[in-house]
């Protein structure tokens, strides 16, 4: 199945091409959306960056990442509230209709009172989000980075404060990497998935031997992360969105970008 | 409170002693527990390695490790079972009360059919357990370890593969860099306790940053680790046994073991 009609690529997968160059070549590879970092829009006109992505024949998909909303201090927790605020204007900006969000953790800071805050930031975001007209999505990141990255380790989790809070612009991202462990994966993307809370997915595989926590992500089929089977799961959930490859990599990053991305290609025809 | 009668420590946490000499040194620090890893037996016999334990006025806490259940093909599977029975076997010979197990996994292997091999494995396990008089601990390691160790990565999965095999001598090893993160933890020691079933207690510390997925643990008090809000978790739930040290460290493990067994005694009594 060369079913390219999903096939999205975030630009932190090839972070070494600027973004004019990504979406030049993505576009050419038959990629369909873009999930666009932060970092990648310094310097540039958002604005412009969002039509030059549609004029490409792709969606913009997300911009990647608000959040970090775990402090240790009032204000420092309050200056993050602005920062994500301005996110999402920048996300409404670029066109996306969501913002990603990796929630953060405080070393040092209990995980109780980090995801206490984290879920008062997000109930005081949600107005912000509504106004812009752009969606927030929370992203258990893996447990090995609970310590200071993100203290919503579980879909369990992120499906819980969404409930709490209860809004449409809130929901969840799925990312394969992060959850594929859980025992509770099924059930729980299919608890989001009747909610209407699968705001987005993404792809990528867990290497063996997995040499560092941060960068050294696999190309999908490289690992031993059952993707497509977790992608069933999402779409019998009912969810409709983009299969976003996000690899973070020291080794595909040192690699030949453009012999990379053809591999990205590749493997999502064959395992995504 | 300088209390060290729980004090135990696991002989891999000062490898490169050979068993004799960490026996010796250990107790002069005031150690009152020892967890004895398989490798420190090498050439040595095993039921004098039990009474030089005991005669320094030390308790043998446990033997590690067991395990390894999750396999491709059924010779390996079997094979495996052999290899408890007879770990089992030397368990009592040392005079061990417990095996700790690391259940294993297969990378390739979705984790639904490893953790389905794991339970049917333990199953098979106790009848040999009850007969040489040994219980068997299943220690959930924490979910960066999926691929390749444990597909029992939570409190959550090893009480319900214990309660559904429901016998005494099937328990579970609590050890808080593999759990700590769970925001189940408390609920889950809880409900361990109850059914009798809180069999060890491991500690050690997560550093930020992690550099290495399985040998930079920390000190306890380096890390972020909460150890003794869930010391006290474990002894709410009746927990009465030893707190073992269990580090795996090269940072550590390059200094000189007389002043890190000095550190350890000190981050015990202060962090534990």
């Amino acid at each position: 199945m060369d079913d390219l009609s999903r096939f999205a690529i975030h630009t932190a997968t090839t972070r070494s091409w600027p973004i004019e160059g990504a979406i030049a070549e993505y576009a050419a590879a038959g990629v369909k959306g873009v999930t666009v970092w932060r970092e990648a829009l310094d310097g540039r006109d958002t604005r412009e960056i969002g039509n030059r992505i549609r004029d490409r024949g792709m969606a913009v998909v997300s911009l990647c990442r608000g959040g970090v909303f775990a402090a240790d201090t009032e204000a420092a927790r309050s200056s993050a509230l602005d920062e994500n605020r301005r996110c999402l204007d920048q996300a409404a900006a670029l066109g996306a209709p969501i913002v990603v969000l990796v929630c953060g953790a405080f070393p040092g800071q209990e995980l109780e009172e980090s995801r206490r805050q984290i879920e008062e930031a997000l109930f005081a975001l949600v107005p912000h989000a509504k106004a812009a007209g752009v969606k927030l999505a929370v992203e258990p990141l893996h447990p090995m980075y609970a310590d200071s990255r993100s203290a919503i380790n579980t879909m369990g989790q992120a499906r819980t404060i969404c409930e709490r809070i209860d809004s449409p612009w809130l929901g969840v991202a799925v990312d394969v990497y992060h959850t594929w462990w859980d025992d509770r994966l099924e059930a729980e993307i299919g608890l989001c998935g009747r909610s209407l809370r699968l705001f987005a997915f993404h792809v990528s595989d867990w290497m063996t031997p997995t040499c560092d926590l941060l960068e050294d992500r696999g190309l999908m089929g490289d690992g031993c992360i059952p993707i497509r089977k977790i992608r069933e799961w999402m779409e019998e959930a009912g969810f409709r969105g983009f299969n976003e490859v996000e690899i973070f990599s020291r080794r595909h990053w040192a690699s030949d970008q453009g012999q990379f991305l053809a591999a990205i290609r590749t493997a999502y025809i064959e395992h995504v």
